[in-house]
């Protein structure tokens, strides 16, 4: 069909994988920066990133109780009790730690070090405490009991060496890889960098998602209708959906459709975004602003520069625009304005276009396959590839409302898009389909 | 047990469902506020929302064509196309409509009110645009091209009575319930806010969490660590778990192990906390500074006030401790100060405590049941329920590290909990074992 004169340019159908390949194609990665640790949650790692100091850096205690030699408590028990002389505290973060000698016992707390001259720990609960009336199950706090530091301890237990203690680097050693390049920084991977002493971490910024809604037919919620009016909603959807996808998220209001009105915007916004969508005003019709505003804005001499509007074998979401916009060639994607288009859109494209520019190896939404529940069969226009809203559970999935594009209540109540493919016009209840899950 | 002296109070063991049934029964939802509708992203709606005006507000068109009356158009074809008088556009927006005649159409824009006289669409690319030459695949821009709202208009097909029209309220009608309280506010829950004109929202605010680590050992990453010191980590970890679970959280820097201070600082944070989480200091041991300044804080004549410590049949885990403090009765969770420890007390109790105060109706992570993958059996002590850190993948789990508390490194590395019943000492590999999905 591209020998047709009919069929080339922008009167060409192209596919939603076509699409797709030539936005992740265009779109790159962002340049890494070094945050503060909690800055970089939900950020990918750009450099592995090796262990300084092993963990833990020395040997330490894993409960309260007393370092002891191990030849003093052989053969303890609480009939025939180790009686050795308590000589002090270890608290954890101390320095100056005590001598443990033959006969002595120091009173270690958990994480503290142990001291020279101990070979294990006897937990409290093995001994008197110090008070010598039986077993205890704790000791008592310094600030209210500071005579537990010396004294006397009745051990009723024997210990084998080292039993308690945590050695040095059991944890992760020196020069180990601590976590590689592409990791995402979720919380255990911020406990793991913290641990080891880094502060900081370079990873790729999430990106900052400007949403430009068009429509001269828009009103902002909260505001009153007048005749032929309806509520602003995909800016709100799409910039909820960008922050969905891990990005920072910019909504603006509506602009009429006037194109120099929309120009002027987004040259505006370009300062704070790293991608730009725009939602409406991509179609045929003679008010299509977004068309009309962008069709032309590249530098032609430069490849890659310029917004190119196309129509899509796809259904909702036929129109779509896409290219890259400024002096740093930001990416824009202009999608159509109807709200469950403008949606099913960002999910297909938009949604992996802002997981390429974090970084993330997996960008698309989880699909699977499950069998249509339904009182009739589902029917699609050939030659589209149609995306029905449906509620999927174990393995099931059932449409909810219709084809339509304007219904977005209908998709308020749906958690997955059901897949028909272009070369299916019926889908006759009981077959397995296949499902975007929009978790 | 419960008649023996030694098992009652703080000596008892208190099972892993006890402990979070008492925190569950004591934390409860917050008080709702209205919020911007993008503020309120992921909080759960208290109010059934009803719509007030009906989606769309207005027939209106579905296509970029011209309205026409059917019997004007009935037989049309290429050959014999119907010739149409262009009285003007109806664009999107636009509040005074044309009258469409007999043999008059008006050029109409996806989104316009069908104008009066009018009863059905026809697509653009039926049509020859109002140029005389064939069919068109689109129209000019308006700005560029006024003459397209005047002249003749060649229709090479008939349309059906209200084809390409959406009919007023044919996606919700006012009066409908648009949204259920409980409901979980995502991107298309918000686009149907928007749609319906609700420009905020009657939601539970996010929790703030405030996040205190406290130990004298614990250093800030990026400084230098001294004999017997470690980085702080906990505080760190806590806080983005904090916020993947849906919170605010603030992370105060780690406490030295001193009463007053602690208190001070607790005291401080009041203020901006909905519910409060410390780690370490809540053991045995003598310099257990969380259990020494907050086993008193309460007033004894209010129940439910005041911390209270317990010891957990769990590992890692044990010691916790779970109360109110303050003049607002600000729930207070006192975790283990070991890093494992904390981070699963954390999943296990912190999180269904966030998830609760937000008014989710499902506070707990997913468990599924998985085929242990091991080298050899997993060990547990008797009595004990254990959460083992491990990869999930396909119905199958395999431990990772071992079972020592202070195995950061190993945690950032898992993806699961293998949990372990109290009364199983051993787990061959092969076995079915419940998993904690940490997602």
């Amino acid at each position: 069909m591209s020998s047709s004169p009919r069929t080339t340019g922008q009167d060409r159908l192209w596919s939603v994988d076509e699409h797709l390949e030539d936005i992740l194609t265009a779109v790159r990665p962002l340049e890494p920066i070094e945050l503060q640790l909690l800055d970089a949650q939900g950020c990918v790692l750009v450099d592995d990133v090796t262990v300084p100091v092993s963990l833990p850096p020395f040997d330490n205690s894993s409960m309260d109780g007393y370092a002891v030699r191990v030849a003093d408590v052989a053969g303890a028990s609480e009939e025939f009790p180790a009686v050795l002389d308590v000589v002090g505290d270890v608290a954890a973060g101390q320095a100056d730690l005590v001598q443990v000698g033959p006969g002595q016992a120091a009173r270690i707390m958990t994480g503290a070090p142990l001291p020279p001259g101990a070979e294990t720990v006897v937990p409290v609960e093995w001994t008197d405490g110090g008070l010598g009336e039986g077993p205890v199950t704790g000791m008592r706090a310094r600030a209210q009991a500071p005579e537990g530091a010396e004294g006397q301890v009745h051990v009723h237990r024997p210990a084998e060496a080292r039993a308690h203690v945590r050695a040095k680097g059991s944890d992760v050693r020196a020069g180990d890889l601590a976590l590689e390049a592409g990791t995402v920084l979720g919380p255990p991977q911020i406990a793991l960098l913290a641990a080891i002493g880094r502060g900081t971490v370079r990873v790729r910024p999430r990106p900052r998602v400007v949403v430009v809604s068009t429509g001269s037919e828009l009103v902002q919620p909260d505001e009153q209708l007048a005749d032929g009016q309806i509520y602003d909603s995909n800016s709100f959807a799409l910039t909820a959906a960008a922050r969905d996808a891990g990005a920072i998220a910019y909504r603006v209001g509506a602009v009429a459709d006037d194109a120099d009105t929309l120009r002027a915007t987004i040259e505006d916004q370009l300062v704070r975004a790293d991608i730009l969508v725009t939602t409406g005003g991509v179609s045929v019709g003679a008010y299509d602003v977004v068309k009309e505003a962008l069709s032309h804005v590249g530098d032609e001499d430069e490849a890659g520069s310029g917004i190119e509007f196309r129509k899509l074998a796809m259904q909702p979401g036929k129109p779509q625009g896409f290219g890259s916009i400024g002096p740093d060639h930001t990416p824009l994607l202009a999608l159509p304005g109807n709200p469950v288009s403008s949606y099913v859109s960002f999910e297909l494209f938009v949604r992996p276009a802002i997981r390429t520019l974090m970084g993330l190896a997996d960008v698309h939404r989880p699909r699977t396959t499950a069998t249509l529940i339904s009182g009739k069969a589902l029917t699609s226009p050939k030659g589209r590839r149609q995306f029905l809203r449906g509620t999927y559970a174990d393995g099931s999935v059932s449409p909810v409302g219709g084809a339509g594009s304007h219904l977005v209540a209908a998709l308020a109540h749906a958690d997955a898009l059901i897949v028909v493919p272009e070369g299916t016009e019926s889908v006759e209840p009981g077959t397995e389909v296949e499902v975007v899950l929009l978790g």
